[in-house]
């Protein structure tokens, strides 16, 4: 169990207040079914205790003004900003998805159906952009524009993870590529958006961004990990579930691309229908253990970590909020095991 | 039959090559059912000379710049910017509505899943802000800040239709805001947006926005009267197309809120379950009439006309564009009478 690091439940309680302010601009319907998605209220409107989520995206965002000698403050439009197209992106995917949960609550499309989490989540897409470009700082629009390409990553990751369910193989490199654009973006972005709003050098944000991109590769490839092999108990998640729906996850793709009567196994499992029963789930994760998979995850997310870690040491950065950027994006990529 | 505008072609022939150098930037995926849904492209990918709309927004937001005295290559990005935003709408709108076909083609959410309507559409949007905010022009920013307040006001007006079917009464004001966000606003951000990256004045800014937000009006208040009245042969609708689902249009929430038996007889007709036959129809179309909707529509229509324009004239613009930037206000108005 990983303590989640001060900065996180310092980076929310900075974030929330400017995150209502900024709902208050959309209209009644979409506020309460965007309040109701971020865990501030139930379905019928009344307050919760609940937690909404960790908010790793405002803390790095408003860690990476402070590691550039900015007040935290400084950062306060681009966390809110992230943490909307973090949302917004959700919604979405959900829909796409068909989950009926998240965090334990209907998903915006079960309760109020699909054009409600359709327009919920583009709302929250324009005010991330409106929270930014009318913040008054003559940065807003270096930030607004890194939030725009970004979004096209996240959009980009998302068709490719889409796509990648419908085809039989797929590169390690283009299952890589998917990883960063769904999951390094939004946190390459998050790390690097205060620094922007701090008009820092260009190589420090570069710097930051890279963290950020490499700790989204690090999570996704452990995610991937306990997606197979995990403890149901540590992380909530059943054991085997990516398997359980035949899904081409990194260790899955490093495994089908060795080749091999392991790789011809594997491939031809996974293109088999219907649901594996439990002997296939445990034959299917020995397969993709045997070719490696899980090895060679656990190594590239470790490689993408000291990388990461490396530009941070290496940018000249304020020590404390640097060590706080190390303790979130550890948290980040531990926070399940 | 109106004349089409020679601005309108020069504004489409200016804009589509930027058009196309913004969309190079989407994973091809996307980049295919985006010109798909432009009308470049067959379903299959081979281009096609059809006419992909008129569209008038950019065209408005070119000749903003040029009233304001700046060359119309300015409003380039802006131009590219609301088309963008325009088309995000509509590949939306076409999904939650569950409509087929949009200019005689099949609509992207029919032809490749729902999935691909709000990706494509999501790309869209995204694009739109990295397109204004990428141009380079100090003024960018002011310019993707007014796209992003519009945006919300767009997805508002989407948030009141959806919720008006499941009402039993609209008030005229409600209805005038629903089409003031669904119509006014991104056409008052086209006729406005150029004159923003121009650098121009705020009253002269003001003034421009007005007459897009009443051509807006004015067009939807004639296309209300032509869903219940028109000349099919004239329009390419059936008649008594908005009749037929029962839709609560601007003449219809006038007439509702005439009270009296003719308001009573038309909320229980809009209450009914099922199609309504010709006769049922007919009858509601003069019950509409009878109770004035008819006649204040078209007064309404025209009374927001003579407001946008006068705002025009009263601005100080350069006389040539202001002239065009009128002829194309009247086209959006008449183009189907």
């Amino acid at each position: 169990m990983t303590v989640t690091p001060a900065s996180l439940h310092r980076g929310r309680d900075a974030t929330t207040p400017a995150l209502r302010t900024a709902l208050d601009l959309l209209d009644r319907r979409t506020r309460h079914q965007a309040a109701y998605h971020l865990g501030w209220i139930t379905a019928a409107g009344a307050p919760t205790a609940a937690d909404g989520g960790k908010a790793v995206r405002p803390a790095l965002a408003l860690l990476s003004a402070q590691a550039v000698g900015a007040p935290a403050d400084t950062a306060l439009p681009g966390a809110v900003a992230v943490e909307l197209v973090h949302n917004f992106s959700l919604l979405h995917d959900d829909l796409m998805d068909g989950d009926e949960e998240r965090r334990h609550r209907r998903t915006v499309w079960a309760l109020w159906g699909a054009s409600s989490a359709i327009l919920t989540g583009d709302a929250l897409l324009a005010l991330a952009q409106e929270v930014l470009l009318d913040c008054g700082l003559p940065t807003a629009a270096a930030a607004a524009g890194l939030l725009a390409r970004t979004t096209r990553r996240l959009i980009h990751g998302q068709v490719q993870d889409m796509a990648f369910e419908q085809r039989q193989h797929v590169t390690v490199e283009e299952c890589l590529e998917m990883a960063a654009g769904k999951t390094g973006a939004l946190l390459s972005a998050s790390a690097a958006i205060g620094a922007v709003l701090a008009g820092a050098p260009r190589p420090v944000v570069d710097a930051l961004a890279l963290y950020g991109e490499q700790v989204g590769l690090a999570f996704q490839l452990t995610d991937d990990v306990l997606g197979i092999w995990g403890d149901p108990a540590a992380t909530g998640k059943s054991v085997h579930s990516d398997l359980r729906a035949r899904k081409k996850s990194l260790p899955v793709a490093h495994a089908l691309n060795q080749g091999g009567t392991l790789g011809v196994e594997l491939a031809t499992w996974l293109a088999a229908p219907g649901r594996p029963d439990e002997t296939e789930l445990r034959r299917a994760a020995d397969l993709i253990e045997a070719a490696g998979g899980r090895d060679w995850a656990r190594a590239e997310a470790a490689r993408r970590m000291a990388l990461g870690e490396a530009a941070l040491h290496g940018a000249g950065l304020d020590p404390g909020a640097r060590d706080e950027l190390l303790a979130v994006g550890r948290f980040i990529v531990h926070r399940e095991v």
